[in-house]
């Protein structure tokens, strides 16, 4: 028989990699539900007719399909079959497929439940989604989104809430130097007026999106290739290159900009938002108004966010954004504005890695081990074992009566700090033989006086 | 537009639902955790190869299939394509598919990382799986399953944790009223060679793991047809009519299949698991001995589970059992004994709502929504919602400057418990007006006030 494989691009997470997984789940669902978002989750299949054309074709080719039980041949057309056209057959023979990202299927609830949902609708999501990707480093063709989205307000507060969220998540997990980037449309918006970018709006925003990566020069070659004016880089750059705080940024930004009305509500946007985390007795230390920002989906329409984390080789670990309309894919009628963010956990995970910051309580399984040297004492044990999970301390006895060696080494192996190891001297005494597995040490305790150094 | 569904058999978790999810998962995941069980997460999809073959030909034939990503109808073969044979066209246009239970990918699991792995492994899994089953009332296409198990010893010590975590676990849950069946394949094995049952032994359990919804009759009936003879009968409920204490059943057992020697050791195996739990310093009042429990699946060979919860109309809501060689069919060189059991969630969930057993806690979302009656009241209100954050009390600042009436609907319909009210008077004292959204009474406390009456 074959050894068994995984198919190309999924993971399995296995105990130790599991702990620290959660760490970072628990900590991202604590703080959404501080908040008061609440959990919403939806199936992993989606019909087609829901997923197909909200990604661009481009999407649409990433998209698993499924395919359709029984005999899905039966009905399928002759000539469809013969002239071995995939993408057609595929209409034919799938109706479901797997979601893509964690927005669409939400749009969707919306729209299903919008009588019975009380707005503004304040919910989270961490799920999987699937990617029909060519798999690479850090390119998972499963992996997990955590969303976080209020709908039915275009109030700024909740632009707040999220540099709030996104601060208080990161002082969860540890992490100490990072970036809240944001940036608004609107902003955009007016540079792109500035620059005379007409109907290449949507190219300008691609090319200042890679500012970071390929510099000035590289922008620039970039966009008079497309054809925009050397005057129009001038103007461009004058505004792109400003240094400064937030506050010098925005008087920098009306100047220019500030005639503009739609650019101008914009600029008293992203000024509103700062203030209001002021508001909130939060620093404002962390944000950053980063002028080429623009964030590639082209639904967002106000304010968007980037997250960067310093010292660590990985690019941006959460955003999102303003949009204006998040259920106009299926339902015309209904306006339902919104904001929403994400964190990226595969990046998150690898950038507390990078940076060891973990602690140590997600590297051990159990707290207690119960040893024993024959079936007496495994009994004996066994009330002990019971004791300490009464407590909530996670323990184990080892299930079989083998050499002390062995069942330390399990201990050892899975990294168990503490055995405690039962012979017939402890049955006599009462009192515990406590090793401690890291230092090697062993001593005699009362069960009070082991309880009394377990912290949970 | 036409408006989107979800496909069949799939469901949408909402806040509300997800709540009461929650509060299951957590709760069995912190007993799996305290004896000492670490989670396991795998893909959702996996090959065919490994899928295939393991749950009979009916299981297959439930298997949800995934289409092969690009042009998938390439390389098929022109023949197939026109003999429309779905079954084999299936073969060359997919390669994965959407796991259909948590034991095979945990079996891949293990023989893919089996010198990683510290044996005894104690691993749980709380994932969603997928079957292309006709959906009906209480069935689903997607549904979670919530297994733990060993391997790698064939101590009887975790079967008699196993009866302490289904203990524990309904003791979190609140369900008093449940019986824990259990029985042994051994005995199963005697009773058919009592019997004379030769090759229709799997005949015979399907017959008697009945007994219960048809009676002594029905199965009767069923047995004679099928060729038992009625002195066979008479053994046989001779014995499944036993009634009395799990010691009275031990001693007729012993009486009647004592003479056989598998059975034997399977009458003993039995014994000591109740005595093993009676040594954690648990009550085994719960446990039966049920002579006719048989449960279906055939790769169990030891001790076999399966638990009802009493007043409600559902049926098992768990249930397990030992297996002799977990992963025999990817390797047939490794022997791993393991014993595993399982919690059906959409019954437990099912349970619940039927004997009203969620806590309160388990159906409000916030604990506070801090109310406003302009902009400088909101700005202030922003303080107070960060300042019970920072104590962990899940609360949330309405985003709008809106009515007072509309703030407060809105708490009511999210069933948030507390309203704290800013005026302008209370801006100046620096008091809260503090709505309990039950009683409809509002009382001035001081932040420290207001926060000593709060359990997070």
């Amino acid at each position: 028989m074959d050894r068994p494989t995984l198919p190309k691009g999924t993971r399995d997470f296995g105990p130790a990699v599991m702990a620290k997984r959660q760490f970072i789940f628990q900590t991202i669902r604590s703080v959404f539900e501080r908040y008061g978002f609440l959990p919403l989750e939806t199936p992993a299949m989606e019909n087609l007719s829901t997923l197909t054309g909200k990604y661009g074709e481009e999407g649409d080719q990433l998209l698993f399909k499924i395919l359709n039980s029984g005999d899905f041949l039966k009905a399928a057309d002759g000539a469809l079959l013969s002239s071995r056209d995939s993408r057609k057959l595929t209409q034919a023979i799938a109706e479901k497929g797997l979601k893509y990202d964690l927005t669409v299927p939400f749009a969707r609830y919306v729209v299903m439940n919008r009588h019975e949902i009380t707005f503004p609708f304040k919910r989270y999501q961490i799920q999987p989604v699937w990617r029909a990707d060519r798999p690479q480093k850090g390119r998972y063709r499963e992996f997990f989104q955590c969303d976080a989205d209020v709908v039915g307000t275009d109030s700024l507060v909740c632009e707040a809430e999220i540099i709030l969220m996104i601060t208080d998540v990161f002082t969860g997990l540890g992490i100490k130097h990072y970036t809240i980037k944001i940036n608004h449309r609107g902003v955009l918006a007016g540079l792109a007026t500035l620059a005379g970018a007409g109907d290449k709006e949507g190219a300008l925003f691609v090319a200042i999106d890679k500012l970071d990566k390929v510099g000035e020069a590289g922008v620039k070659e970039e966009l008079i290739a497309k054809g925009f004016s050397s005057d129009a880089m001038n103007a461009l750059f004058g505004i792109l290159n400003t240094r400064g705080t937030s506050h010098d940024k925005i008087l920098l930004l009306r100047q220019k900009l500030g005639t503009q009305e739609k650019a101008a509500n914009s600029i008293n946007d992203l000024e509103k938002v700062l203030d209001y985390v002021k508001a909130f007795g939060a620093s404002a230390d962390k944000v950053e108004i980063d002028i080429a920002l623009a964030r590639g989906l082209s639904y967002y329409t106000g304010c968007i966010f980037e997250v960067q984390v310093h010292d660590a080789a990985i690019g941006s670990v959460s955003g999102g954004g303003r949009y204006d309309n998040l259920t106009a894919v299926f339902d015309s009628k209904e306006k339902s504005s919104g904001v929403g963010f994400s964190f990226g956990v595969d990046r998150l995970y690898d950038a507390m890695e990078e940076l060891n910051l973990f602690p140590e309580e997600t590297q051990r399984s159990s707290q207690v081990l119960i040893c024993h040297l024959d079936d007496a004492c495994m009994r004996y044990g066994m009330g002990i074992v019971q004791t300490l999970r009464a407590r909530e301390i996670p323990s184990e006895i080892y299930p079989d009566t083998v050499k002390l060696k062995k069942q330390l080494e399990y201990a050892d192996r899975k990294k168990i700090p503490l055995c405690v190891v039962i012979g017939s001297a402890e049955m006599k005494s009462g009192v515990l033989a406590v090793k401690n597995m890291k230092t090697g040490e062993q001593h005699m305790q009362t069960m009070e006086q082991f309880l009394s150094t377990q912290s949970k």
